[in-house]
């Protein structure tokens, strides 16, 4: 059955799944959603998922699944190999505890329709900068420390899991913020190595449709 | 062995905890951790939690779990019986995303954390109730959808899941902001059904140390 992602090239959640369908071997159909321009608010897009938020999946038989978490489990059970969660309950817990870092505590405060939020609050556009700044730097101490004690090469292990799914796409959108990332030696290292990992860089925004060219 | 829950009793996110140890039948140790006096800072708990958030959940062997998605998720794999997830892989995903929504798209952006910064920014207190309003009420209109779609009794299906640990605790957080809950009847109906479960009942901020005596 085909797959087919509804996704926007600069988002991180639609971002996430892209890496997993890639590092599964997945082919797939992308629907662009430019969240930019408000496609998600459109009839269309709404009746089909009522959030009104990418990504989501289209399974082929009707199904869409949505919530970047949800969708990778997803991807996970019903296409083992290769496994983006380690065998034992311990490391499958410790690998979702990065991943919800991230999904939990950093991203859902600096997305787009937070910044317009804010916005409307009248803060100023430097201080949801310094507001953004702040929580994904409070967000990558705690995580610096986990990859540092879990990761082996990757952030946790020597292959890549739910937690590189994620940690890629937050570094991505991080750079907006203009941080020093040397501050999270660990985090960047792991980083860095997985964006060089092919799946990653198939599911690079640069590489999407809508992407502007260089 | 010996679990152990790191908690505070009007928090979200352990309550969530308690809510699927009590529906898995497991008794555990309570170390209260006053968020509002802010115990989540100090040495001692930062050393073995260094986001210093809680829930975190001591496994009796030394290992210390955090996150409460990641927590529930491993309740179900080391103690699958009731299970807190559906058979299927598309009834799984349907519980994640139910879950993942609150986690994600709601909760992150009211708990006390966010709250101080929006007032350290200047929003003004009334500001802050609107703010958190508006994103507890867009993500209980797209949850009152999918309870009123997949629902019998609890919020997916006719036994208790990862979504109703969610939503139970975050209905009774809602209850702060003065939200009129029959805009949502699905889901007021799934959630006061579940909070009428023992397991819930026991979970509930009012039962734990530290809760105001009545």
């Amino acid at each position: 059955m085909a797959l087919t992602l509804y996704s926007f090239w600069a988002a991180t959640a639609p971002y996430r799944v892209r890496i997993g369908l890639a590092l599964k071997g997945l082919s797939y159909e992308v629907v662009p959603v430019d969240l930019r321009a408000g496609d998600q608010h459109g009839e269309a897009y709404r009746a089909r998922n009522p959030q009104g938020l990418a990504p989501a999946l289209d399974t082929g038989a009707g199904d869409l699944l949505t919530q970047s978490l949800a969708i990778l489990e997803w991807l996970e059970e019903t296409h083992p190999t290769p496994p983006l969660l380690p065998a034992d309950a311990l490391g499958r817990a410790r690998v979702r505890s990065m991943a919800a870092l991230i999904a939990c505590d950093i991203h859902p405060l600096n997305n787009l329709r937070v910044h317009q939020a804010l916005q409307g609050l009248g803060v100023s556009r430097g201080d949801v900068t310094t507001w953004s700044a702040r929580w994904v730097s409070d967000g990558f101490d705690a995580l610096d420390s986990l990859v540092a004690r879990y990761g082996e090469g990757f952030a946790y292990g020597a292959t890549p899991t739910l937690a590189d799914c994620l940690l890629v796409p937050q570094v991505y959108a991080a750079a907006r913020y203009d941080l020093d990332m040397a501050r999270w030696p660990a985090l960047k290292a792991a980083s860095d190595h997985a964006a060089a990992h092919p799946a990653f860089e198939a599911a690079h925004p640069r590489n999407q449709p809508g992407a502007p060219k260089p």
